[in-house]
Protein backbone atom coordinates (compact mmCIF):
# COMPACT_ATOMS: atom_id res chain seq x y z
CA UNK A 1 0.00 0.00 0.00
CA UNK A 2 1.28 3.47 -0.63
CA UNK A 3 2.60 5.43 1.87
CA UNK A 4 0.59 9.45 2.56
CA UNK A 5 1.89 12.12 3.93
CA UNK A 6 -0.77 13.70 7.59
CA UNK A 7 -0.49 16.80 8.99
CA UNK A 8 2.70 16.81 11.75
CA UNK A 9 -0.22 18.05 14.24
CA UNK A 10 -1.10 14.30 14.23
CA UNK A 11 1.98 13.12 15.32
CA UNK A 12 0.59 11.29 18.59
CA UNK A 13 1.25 7.72 20.22
CA UNK A 14 -1.48 5.20 20.28
CA UNK A 15 -2.63 5.04 22.55
CA UNK A 16 -1.90 7.36 25.75
CA UNK A 17 -1.60 6.49 29.13
CA UNK A 18 -4.52 8.39 31.04
CA UNK A 19 -3.66 9.93 34.65
CA UNK A 20 -5.02 12.65 36.87
CA UNK A 21 -2.46 14.90 38.16
CA UNK A 22 -2.81 16.36 41.54
CA UNK A 23 -1.33 19.73 43.20
CA UNK A 24 -2.80 22.04 45.90
CA UNK A 25 -3.24 25.56 44.27
CA UNK A 26 -4.59 28.22 46.48
CA UNK A 27 -4.57 25.93 49.53
CA UNK A 28 -7.44 23.74 47.49
CA UNK A 29 -7.03 20.40 46.01
CA UNK A 30 -7.18 20.74 42.17
CA UNK A 31 -7.01 17.62 39.60
CA UNK A 32 -6.56 18.12 35.92
CA UNK A 33 -6.72 14.47 33.53
CA UNK A 34 -3.03 14.29 31.35
CA UNK A 35 -2.28 12.00 28.83
CA UNK A 36 0.78 13.59 27.67
CA UNK A 37 3.02 11.45 30.62
CA UNK A 38 6.17 8.97 30.72
CA UNK A 39 8.14 7.43 33.14
CA UNK A 40 11.76 9.40 31.48
CA UNK A 41 14.54 7.72 33.91
CA UNK A 42 15.21 4.54 35.45
CA UNK A 43 17.14 5.48 38.62
CA UNK A 44 16.17 7.33 39.97
CA UNK A 45 12.50 7.05 38.81
CA UNK A 46 11.18 10.04 37.40
CA UNK A 47 8.40 10.85 35.62
CA UNK A 48 7.40 13.75 32.83
CA UNK A 49 3.93 15.42 32.53
CA UNK A 50 3.57 18.25 29.64
CA UNK A 51 1.02 20.92 30.95
CA UNK A 52 -0.21 23.76 28.93
CA UNK A 53 -0.82 26.94 30.37
CA UNK A 54 -3.09 25.43 33.70
CA UNK A 55 -4.36 26.31 37.05
CA UNK A 56 -2.35 23.27 38.12
CA UNK A 57 1.24 24.70 37.06
CA UNK A 58 0.79 27.55 39.66
CA UNK A 59 0.54 24.90 42.21
CA UNK A 60 3.66 23.06 40.91
CA UNK A 61 5.78 25.67 40.71
CA UNK A 62 5.01 26.87 44.29
CA UNK A 63 5.22 23.89 46.41
CA UNK A 64 7.74 21.49 43.97
CA UNK A 65 5.33 18.67 44.65
CA UNK A 66 2.32 17.20 42.25
CA UNK A 67 0.90 13.35 42.55
CA UNK A 68 0.22 11.11 39.61
CA UNK A 69 -2.92 9.10 39.99
CA UNK A 70 -3.60 6.54 37.39
CA UNK A 71 -7.75 6.07 36.94
CA UNK A 72 -9.62 3.25 36.27
CA UNK A 73 -12.57 2.40 34.24
CA UNK A 74 -15.12 3.58 36.58
CA UNK A 75 -13.17 6.85 36.88
CA UNK A 76 -13.67 7.77 33.33
CA UNK A 77 -16.64 10.12 34.15
CA UNK A 78 -14.87 12.21 36.73
CA UNK A 79 -11.50 12.02 34.85
CA UNK A 80 -12.99 13.13 31.91
CA UNK A 81 -14.88 15.80 33.89
CA UNK A 82 -11.32 17.20 35.44
CA UNK A 83 -10.30 17.60 31.74
CA UNK A 84 -13.04 19.77 31.12
CA UNK A 85 -13.41 22.56 33.95
CA UNK A 86 -10.22 24.48 35.39
CA UNK A 87 -9.74 24.54 38.49
CA UNK A 88 -9.42 28.26 38.07
CA UNK A 89 -13.60 28.56 37.75
CA UNK A 90 -14.20 25.74 39.38
CA UNK A 91 -13.30 23.70 42.76
CA UNK A 92 -12.53 19.88 42.26
CA UNK A 93 -11.17 19.44 45.24
CA UNK A 94 -14.71 17.23 46.41
CA UNK A 95 -14.65 15.23 42.66
CA UNK A 96 -12.77 12.49 44.82
CA UNK A 97 -12.07 10.95 48.26
CA UNK A 98 -8.84 12.35 49.21
CA UNK A 99 -5.58 11.16 50.81
CA UNK A 100 -2.08 12.43 51.81
CA UNK A 101 1.14 10.53 52.50
CA UNK A 102 4.46 12.98 53.88
CA UNK A 103 3.57 15.21 51.10
CA UNK A 104 1.03 17.80 52.03
CA UNK A 105 0.90 19.73 48.52
CA UNK A 106 0.23 16.09 46.94
CA UNK A 107 -2.93 15.34 47.24
CA UNK A 108 -3.26 11.50 46.23
CA UNK A 109 -7.02 10.39 45.00
CA UNK A 110 -8.72 6.55 47.26
CA UNK A 111 -10.43 5.45 44.46
CA UNK A 112 -7.51 5.21 42.18
CA UNK A 113 -5.63 1.88 41.80
CA UNK A 114 -2.13 3.59 41.87
CA UNK A 115 -1.29 6.95 43.51
CA UNK A 116 2.01 8.39 43.09
CA UNK A 117 3.50 11.68 45.33
CA UNK A 118 6.33 13.46 43.30
CA UNK A 119 8.56 15.87 44.16
CA UNK A 120 9.77 18.59 41.49
CA UNK A 121 13.06 17.22 39.88
CA UNK A 122 13.08 19.58 37.54
CA UNK A 123 10.49 22.06 34.84
CA UNK A 124 11.72 22.07 31.38
CA UNK A 125 9.96 25.29 29.66
CA UNK A 126 8.94 24.09 25.81
CA UNK A 127 7.22 26.75 23.49
CA UNK A 128 3.67 26.17 24.43
CA UNK A 129 4.15 23.44 27.48
CA UNK A 130 6.13 22.90 30.09
CA UNK A 131 7.56 19.69 30.93
CA UNK A 132 7.28 19.26 34.83
CA UNK A 133 9.60 16.08 35.85
CA UNK A 134 8.67 14.26 39.20
CA UNK A 135 10.53 12.21 40.99
CA UNK A 136 8.40 9.43 42.86
CA UNK A 137 8.73 9.37 46.68
CA UNK A 138 5.95 7.43 47.48
CA UNK A 139 3.87 4.73 45.63
CA UNK A 140 0.18 3.88 46.55
CA UNK A 141 -1.70 0.47 45.41
CA UNK A 142 -3.85 -1.88 46.96
CA UNK A 143 -3.52 -5.62 47.25
CA UNK A 144 -6.31 -6.23 45.20
CA UNK A 145 -4.63 -4.80 42.39
CA UNK A 146 -1.49 -7.24 42.36
CA UNK A 147 -0.49 -10.72 41.16
CA UNK A 148 2.56 -12.29 42.62
CA UNK A 149 3.28 -8.96 44.12
CA UNK A 150 3.08 -6.97 41.18
CA UNK A 151 0.54 -4.70 39.83
CA UNK A 152 -1.85 -5.93 37.36
CA UNK A 153 -3.03 -4.14 34.89
CA UNK A 154 -6.46 -6.54 33.80
CA UNK A 155 -7.27 -6.06 37.54
CA UNK A 156 -6.10 -1.97 37.71
CA UNK A 157 -8.47 -1.77 34.43
CA UNK A 158 -6.92 1.69 33.59
CA UNK A 159 -8.24 3.51 30.27
CA UNK A 160 -5.79 5.08 27.23
CA UNK A 161 -6.45 8.06 25.14
CA UNK A 162 -6.40 8.45 21.17
CA UNK A 163 -5.85 12.24 19.52
CA UNK A 164 -6.93 14.02 17.56
CA UNK A 165 -10.35 12.07 17.65
CA UNK A 166 -10.68 12.05 21.82
CA UNK A 167 -11.61 8.82 22.35
CA UNK A 168 -11.33 6.39 25.56
CA UNK A 169 -10.18 2.50 24.89
CA UNK A 170 -9.97 -0.53 27.55
CA UNK A 171 -6.73 -2.18 27.88
CA UNK A 172 -7.22 -5.72 25.60
CA UNK A 173 -5.94 -9.20 25.64
CA UNK A 174 -2.26 -10.29 26.70
CA UNK A 175 -0.54 -10.76 23.96
CA UNK A 176 2.65 -12.12 25.17
CA UNK A 177 6.07 -11.82 27.28
CA UNK A 178 8.29 -8.46 26.47
CA UNK A 179 12.03 -8.97 26.20
CA UNK A 180 11.14 -12.53 25.59
CA UNK A 181 8.92 -13.18 22.34
CA UNK A 182 11.50 -12.00 20.07
CA UNK A 183 13.62 -15.07 21.25
CA UNK A 184 13.11 -17.12 18.40
CA UNK A 185 13.96 -14.54 15.63
CA UNK A 186 17.10 -13.55 18.01
CA UNK A 187 17.87 -17.63 17.56
CA UNK A 188 17.61 -17.37 13.74
CA UNK A 189 19.49 -14.80 13.11
CA UNK B 1 -9.56 -1.30 51.26
CA UNK B 2 -6.35 -0.27 52.79
CA UNK B 3 -3.76 1.51 50.77
CA UNK B 4 0.04 0.08 50.54
CA UNK B 5 3.67 1.52 49.87
CA UNK B 6 5.22 -0.15 47.14
CA UNK B 7 8.58 0.61 45.86
CA UNK B 8 9.18 3.81 44.34
CA UNK B 9 10.61 1.90 41.05
CA UNK B 10 7.50 0.65 40.68
CA UNK B 11 6.25 3.81 39.48
CA UNK B 12 5.41 2.88 35.79
CA UNK B 13 2.59 4.27 33.42
CA UNK B 14 -0.55 1.66 32.59
CA UNK B 15 -0.26 0.68 30.01
CA UNK B 16 2.32 2.25 28.26
CA UNK B 17 2.39 2.93 24.20
CA UNK B 18 5.28 1.24 22.21
CA UNK B 19 7.18 2.09 19.60
CA UNK B 20 10.73 1.61 17.27
CA UNK B 21 13.05 4.62 17.15
CA UNK B 22 14.88 4.67 14.07
CA UNK B 23 18.47 5.97 13.60
CA UNK B 24 21.41 5.87 11.25
CA UNK B 25 24.73 4.66 13.66
CA UNK B 26 27.76 4.10 11.86
CA UNK B 27 25.88 4.19 8.40
CA UNK B 28 23.80 1.39 9.11
CA UNK B 29 19.96 1.96 10.28
CA UNK B 30 18.92 0.42 13.75
CA UNK B 31 16.18 0.07 15.41
CA UNK B 32 15.01 0.31 19.05
CA UNK B 33 12.07 -0.68 20.89
CA UNK B 34 11.29 2.23 23.89
CA UNK B 35 8.04 2.51 25.92
CA UNK B 36 8.97 5.53 27.37
CA UNK B 37 7.82 8.40 25.26
CA UNK B 38 5.50 11.20 25.18
CA UNK B 39 4.24 13.84 23.14
CA UNK B 40 5.44 17.05 24.73
CA UNK B 41 4.38 19.98 23.12
CA UNK B 42 0.96 20.70 21.46
CA UNK B 43 2.72 23.63 18.57
CA UNK B 44 5.52 22.82 17.22
CA UNK B 45 4.33 19.15 18.27
CA UNK B 46 7.15 17.71 20.14
CA UNK B 47 7.50 13.89 20.72
CA UNK B 48 10.04 13.09 23.99
CA UNK B 49 11.85 9.67 24.11
CA UNK B 50 13.95 8.54 26.99
CA UNK B 51 16.73 6.56 26.36
CA UNK B 52 19.09 4.51 28.13
CA UNK B 53 22.92 4.77 27.40
CA UNK B 54 22.29 2.24 24.03
CA UNK B 55 23.72 2.18 20.38
CA UNK B 56 21.06 4.57 19.55
CA UNK B 57 22.10 7.04 21.26
CA UNK B 58 25.56 7.74 19.21
CA UNK B 59 23.14 8.26 15.76
CA UNK B 60 21.17 10.91 17.18
CA UNK B 61 23.69 12.81 18.76
CA UNK B 62 25.58 12.58 15.48
CA UNK B 63 22.79 13.27 12.78
CA UNK B 64 20.33 15.05 15.25
CA UNK B 65 17.62 13.29 13.09
CA UNK B 66 15.68 9.93 13.81
CA UNK B 67 12.46 8.08 13.53
CA UNK B 68 9.53 7.02 15.51
CA UNK B 69 7.99 4.42 14.56
CA UNK B 70 4.48 3.26 15.59
CA UNK B 71 4.14 -1.21 15.33
CA UNK B 72 1.65 -2.87 15.12
CA UNK B 73 0.50 -6.58 16.76
CA UNK B 74 1.45 -8.50 13.60
CA UNK B 75 5.11 -6.86 14.01
CA UNK B 76 5.49 -7.24 18.14
CA UNK B 77 8.08 -10.35 17.82
CA UNK B 78 10.18 -7.88 15.39
CA UNK B 79 9.56 -5.52 17.94
CA UNK B 80 10.43 -7.34 20.64
CA UNK B 81 13.68 -8.54 19.05
CA UNK B 82 14.61 -5.25 18.76
CA UNK B 83 14.78 -4.56 22.23
CA UNK B 84 16.22 -7.77 23.33
CA UNK B 85 20.03 -7.26 20.49
CA UNK B 86 22.45 -4.36 20.58
CA UNK B 87 22.70 -2.73 17.33
CA UNK B 88 26.19 -2.49 18.70
CA UNK B 89 26.66 -6.52 18.36
CA UNK B 90 23.77 -7.14 15.99
CA UNK B 91 22.69 -5.84 12.50
CA UNK B 92 19.05 -4.42 12.67
CA UNK B 93 18.85 -3.16 9.24
CA UNK B 94 17.34 -5.90 7.30
CA UNK B 95 14.68 -6.58 10.09
CA UNK B 96 12.35 -4.59 8.16
CA UNK B 97 11.10 -2.59 4.69
CA UNK B 98 12.93 0.83 5.11
CA UNK B 99 11.82 3.64 3.12
CA UNK B 100 13.01 7.37 4.23
CA UNK B 101 11.21 10.90 3.71
CA UNK B 102 13.22 13.95 3.34
CA UNK B 103 15.73 12.85 6.35
CA UNK B 104 18.61 10.67 5.43
CA UNK B 105 19.05 9.94 8.78
CA UNK B 106 15.72 8.98 10.05
CA UNK B 107 14.91 5.61 8.67
CA UNK B 108 11.05 4.34 8.57
CA UNK B 109 9.47 1.25 8.48
CA UNK B 110 7.32 0.42 5.78
CA UNK B 111 5.50 -2.30 7.38
CA UNK B 112 4.47 0.01 10.61
CA UNK B 113 1.01 1.80 10.45
CA UNK B 114 2.67 5.21 11.53
CA UNK B 115 5.95 6.36 10.70
CA UNK B 116 7.41 10.18 12.26
CA UNK B 117 10.59 11.75 10.55
CA UNK B 118 11.93 13.96 13.54
CA UNK B 119 14.92 16.98 13.75
CA UNK B 120 16.32 16.81 17.14
CA UNK B 121 14.83 19.67 19.16
CA UNK B 122 17.03 19.32 22.51
CA UNK B 123 18.83 16.46 24.93
CA UNK B 124 18.47 16.38 28.36
CA UNK B 125 20.79 14.80 30.49
CA UNK B 126 18.52 13.16 33.22
CA UNK B 127 21.15 11.11 35.90
CA UNK B 128 20.50 7.46 34.26
CA UNK B 129 18.34 8.39 30.32
CA UNK B 130 19.11 11.41 28.14
CA UNK B 131 15.26 12.91 27.22
CA UNK B 132 15.39 12.84 23.50
CA UNK B 133 12.74 15.61 22.16
CA UNK B 134 11.90 15.11 18.55
CA UNK B 135 10.03 17.66 16.54
CA UNK B 136 8.28 15.57 14.06
CA UNK B 137 8.65 17.00 10.16
CA UNK B 138 6.64 14.70 8.41
CA UNK B 139 4.07 11.90 9.24
CA UNK B 140 3.62 8.96 6.97
CA UNK B 141 0.72 6.74 7.18
CA UNK B 142 -1.86 4.62 4.62
CA UNK B 143 -5.33 5.11 3.89
CA UNK B 144 -5.80 2.08 5.34
CA UNK B 145 -4.82 2.90 8.86
CA UNK B 146 -7.81 5.64 8.87
CA UNK B 147 -11.35 6.30 9.21
CA UNK B 148 -12.99 10.37 7.97
CA UNK B 149 -9.18 11.26 7.61
CA UNK B 150 -8.44 10.38 10.95
CA UNK B 151 -6.22 7.73 12.63
CA UNK B 152 -7.77 4.90 13.92
CA UNK B 153 -6.62 3.22 16.50
CA UNK B 154 -8.55 -0.32 15.92
CA UNK B 155 -6.90 -0.29 12.08
CA UNK B 156 -3.69 0.79 13.19
CA UNK B 157 -3.73 -2.17 16.06
CA UNK B 158 -0.87 -0.97 17.96
CA UNK B 159 0.08 -2.48 21.21
CA UNK B 160 1.15 -1.70 24.83
CA UNK B 161 3.60 -2.52 27.28
CA UNK B 162 3.60 -2.88 31.01
CA UNK B 163 6.36 -2.99 33.34
CA UNK B 164 8.04 -4.27 35.47
CA UNK B 165 5.88 -7.55 34.81
CA UNK B 166 6.75 -6.80 31.02
CA UNK B 167 3.23 -8.16 29.10
CA UNK B 168 2.34 -7.07 25.75
CA UNK B 169 -1.38 -5.62 25.42
CA UNK B 170 -3.95 -4.80 22.41
CA UNK B 171 -6.17 -1.94 22.83
CA UNK B 172 -9.47 -2.91 23.93
CA UNK B 173 -12.87 -1.57 23.46
CA UNK B 174 -13.73 2.26 22.65
CA UNK B 175 -15.15 3.11 26.04
CA UNK B 176 -16.79 6.81 24.95
CA UNK B 177 -15.32 10.24 23.49
CA UNK B 178 -12.64 12.21 25.34
CA UNK B 179 -13.61 16.01 26.19
CA UNK B 180 -17.48 15.19 26.48
CA UNK B 181 -18.50 12.01 29.12
CA UNK B 182 -18.00 13.96 31.48
CA UNK B 183 -20.08 16.68 30.29
CA UNK B 184 -22.80 15.12 32.75
CA UNK B 185 -21.21 15.75 35.93
CA UNK B 186 -20.60 19.25 34.71
CA UNK B 187 -23.95 20.28 34.10
CA UNK B 188 -24.74 18.81 37.67
CA UNK B 189 -22.38 20.83 39.76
Amino acid sequence: MDKIKIDNDAAFLYPMPMVLVGSIVEKKANFMAVGWVSRVNFKPPLIAIALGPHHTNKGIDENKEFSINIPNVPLMEQTDYCGLVSGNKTDKSEVFDLFYGEYDNAPLIRECPICISCSLYDAIKLPYNTLYIGEPKEVFTEERYMTDNQLDVKKINPFTLTMPDNNYWSVGENLGKAWNIGKRLKKQR
